[in-house]
């Protein structure tokens, strides 16, 4: 990542292309993930890139918006084959390498940003998993996601299968996945795998009305929001009670040393 | 509260208001939220009705309905204004009144109670909270819930992120919450935030059959129910099995012990 | 069971009926529920050969199609009934049983098959509780699941209660048992307690492309994703890029084996 990102801008900046394309205008980062050719060739250069912006990112970026263009993404994980070994690797390396690929993307659920998928075309393999990982997805209304991948084995390692079941629950998911299907935009709106669905043309401007909805929201109550809405499936009621009031209580303070 | 509610009666028996109005039916309770005004300036007499109405419930009431007016009810936690205090309170008093507030509703999630909630314009603040809070809710198909509040800190602390979570899921709640947006009657019922979605004029009538459906049903066969659905999402297959198990034995015992 | 079971054929084969009829073709093994007379009078037999279908199924069975006949199959679990018994047994007694009728139905979840149940007509009982416990549910368009003994009590110990919530979440869950109405494929179709609903006449082709799908993906694969996608619930997102780790060293380590 360069090191640009760290100042705000009003103009876009623009960074090297390794399949990933990184772009800034204030507190919003821009992930375009582009060239499929490269990403097939290069998957182990496009996710170290990918983890390195989660590392480096500055504190005071609040939205990422991951976009797919149009051409599918479709660089998947194959221990021996991607990272150019002829042969198979010790376990306890292997485990390593999948942690480094899965620290390209697991950043995406930090309680301090707001992460949004975009998806025009056919989205598969890094861009499915990223999508999966977002907290929101838009859609084109020709938007396809294709979970051929997680038939063939390995499951890919991404975090997808809790996301998806997360997203549609365990029935749909074992559905699609086992039988290695497409799911068009509109199939996706109506059982909660995207988020909203828009015709092509009007999809940045839908994004962009969510981006600047929690741009507009006090950082610290979007933080807490986010938190407490991710852990909120594995509390029991009483435990999720005491967590929104610990979050109360900070959040109260907090407004009182800003002398609001 | 007033302890006439102790009694079953076939006539409605009315409480003073103070934002909340209560009336019983032999076993059920209606708690009606009105007078907008009152509420916005007196968030604090409402909660302590409310807390009272729970705390004091005969045992013999099986369904409360929480049926809310017309015109919003808006009241919302303000540590340092609402309660009157002009500085901050010191975190351990602020979780204790926070505490409190959460008991004014938590307990529309009992076992030995089926809850509903009425709603029939713009529901909001309390009126929100308590809505999902409840087990179950019927709208009218001009209903609208207004999410504005959870964006803009202190999150709601009334249990509202874990219930819209359980409903929804997490990407949808956190899309609702972060655009503070209303969700019309027709998507709530769409993606399962309302149960049932019935043109006004119908309304009661709808409700009015659930809660015949419940009062109809074996008291013990209810509670056994709600408490086996209740902690399904947190249990293991075993795990349920052997609650189920549980429950099965207890109902056959009591089922043998009234000589059935 | 008849042990004819264990070798592959690709001639169906037939067993004797007590409720239940067996068929296999290669790695899919079919369970047909019918004669809903002799189910109502004969559960208890009933339970037991469903309970040895699981046990006794050979380890290259990799699909079972859980096929529901038109007619209602309604035997619920009645302890002091069904059993044969005037009175009530002892509690550890009573819980051995309802152990031996959960182990009837349970095996479904193993995650070394995909379960999928097929319902053509009004679906309560047995019947209902296998095809909630099962993957994947097809209904024919014209099919009902109908909950009324939910309501009545005890509440059925098979694992419903469960797979319910997991379905259609808390609030659904609760409003169909309490009511204990039926619902239509269509509803079931729309808030996720069917994965497909076809016209009758396209049931079996409908059925048959998903087993197609199943036996076409590898065996361990399929293993391994469903046995993610069923922990996901349950894990945090950390717990989960841990399994999914497991899994993909796992799956190269033995696809290297296998010298591909």
């Amino acid at each position: 990542m360069n090191s640009s990102l760290r100042g705000a801008t009003s103009e876009p900046e623009r960074e090297s292309c390794r399949g990933v394309r990184f772009t800034r205008e204030g507190p919003v980062v821009t992930a375009t993930l582009c060239r499929p050719k490269a990403l097939a060739a290069g998957s182990v250069e496009l996710m170290a890139e990918l983890r390195r912006l989660g590392r480096a990112l500055p504190g005071d970026v609040r939205v990422v918006v991951v976009d797919g263009k149009k051409q599918a993404c479709c660089a998947t994980f194959r221990p021996t084959v991607d990272d150019g070994d002829a042969v198979v690797l010790p376990p306890a390396e292997m485990e390593h390498r999948i942690t480094l690929r899965q620290e390209a993307i697991d950043w995406l659920e930090q309680p301090d940003l707001v992460s949004i998928a975009v998806v025009r075309g056919r989205a598969s393999g890094v861009l499915l998993q990223a999508a999966l990982a977002c907290d929101l997805r838009a859609l084109a209304g020709t938007a396809r996601l294709a979970f051929d991948e997680f038939r063939r084995g390995p499951t890919p390692e991404l975090g997808g299968t809790k996301h998806l079941v997360d997203l549609v629950g365990y029935a749909r998911a074992l559905e699609i996945c086992v039988t290695g299907r497409e799911v068009p935009a509109s199939e996706a709106e109506r059982i909660g795998l995207a988020t909203t669905v828009v015709a092509e043309q009007g999809l940045d401007a839908a994004v962009h009305a969510v981006v600047a909805a929690v741009v507009a929201a006090p950082r610290d109550a979007v933080i807490e929001l986010k938190a407490l809405l991710a852990a909120a499936g594995r509390h029991s009621p009483a435990q999720h009670l005491a967590a929104e009031r610990e979050a109360a209580v900070r959040g109260a303070r907090s407004t009182a040393e800003r002398g609001e």
